[in-house]
């Protein structure tokens, strides 16, 4: 069964062309990249508050709107999920995933 | 094939109570929930940096930052990615994912 | 001369028990602290993003949503300007601005 | 007296040319535009974590930390605080501060 992040991706490519009136995709991808960037932080920060807050569900919907602006984002940059899983495998495969973020994230 | 979303997810439940001079995710989780979060949204500014830059390598690696600190702050809330996959699937099942997002994200 | 800033913090203190159908303020403060956080957090990163677009009209236009947002989030914890003019001031004092901004902040 | 926020501005222009042993400002200049916006925006995500957490004490710190790598990215830009000023006084002559924003910020 496909996962469903990469079904999303996959409408998410689709939908960049479509029609800005029937679809959020075209409409924000219409308004360039900066403006998809702004969404991706403002999603985190949303994200970041419902943490704080101890909100589970409101956690677990700004996740799903940081992922999905994520997607339109690596799409518009003709990235994919793939080119990050790949990106997530090699730092594991090198030298164990929470060491190599060790390094790089403190 | 295991996806490694999942895998790292696994990994980063395991490293939550580990040794701290050893794994960041014990020495993140550690500091608390604010600091995770406040991880998330440090990622998320860097990846809309990179992407405004269009620095594809950046955003790749940036992107994988991102991901990596949102299953810890997940795992923190003591939720999954699955219960993030099950919020983007039931988003489409309602009504299509773009038109949903496309309500919720104007 | 009194200073805008000032002016507008007056002023941001009076709008927050204004009619929420005239007044920004009052509708965000109404909205309630996570609201106005958040706002906070969108106006920063925006700001980040039009100075790596070198956009010096569109910092500038960020920059004053960013101050207008973070006096709204003072004014909401019962603080004001001068406290973070005498935090400025206290490390200023103590140790150099610089000197202190590089212990903590690096 | 002089506003320290004035003060401030002008030891910040002074010490981007400074050691970068001695000078945190000459350090993160040094490390360009982009590095100077992504402090930006997590300063603010700090500011919006702390305002949550209802910690005054700590957002007194936040604020001041944002407003201080704010006039260290505006003097990258070669804009002044005083700028910001004037954008803030415009936007109150034209209409009231409050319905200003109120159009633009929603």
């Amino acid at each position: 069964m496909a996962d469903i992040l990469d079904t999303l991706e996959v409408v998410i490519r689709e939908r960049r062309t479509a029609d800005s009136a029937s679809s959020y995709v075209a409409r924000l991808t219409h308004k360039g990249r900066a403006k998809i960037a702004q969404k991706l932080g403002e999603e985190a920060v949303e994200a970041a508050i419902a943490a704080v807050q101890d909100d589970r569900e409101g956690l677990t919907g700004e996740a799903a709107d940081l992922i999905f602006h994520l997607l339109v984002l690596l799409a518009d940059m003709d990235l994919t999920l793939d080119d990050v899983r790949a990106e997530l495998a090699r730092r594991e495969g090198v030298s164990g995933i929470d060491e190599k973020a060790s390094r790089n994230a403190d």
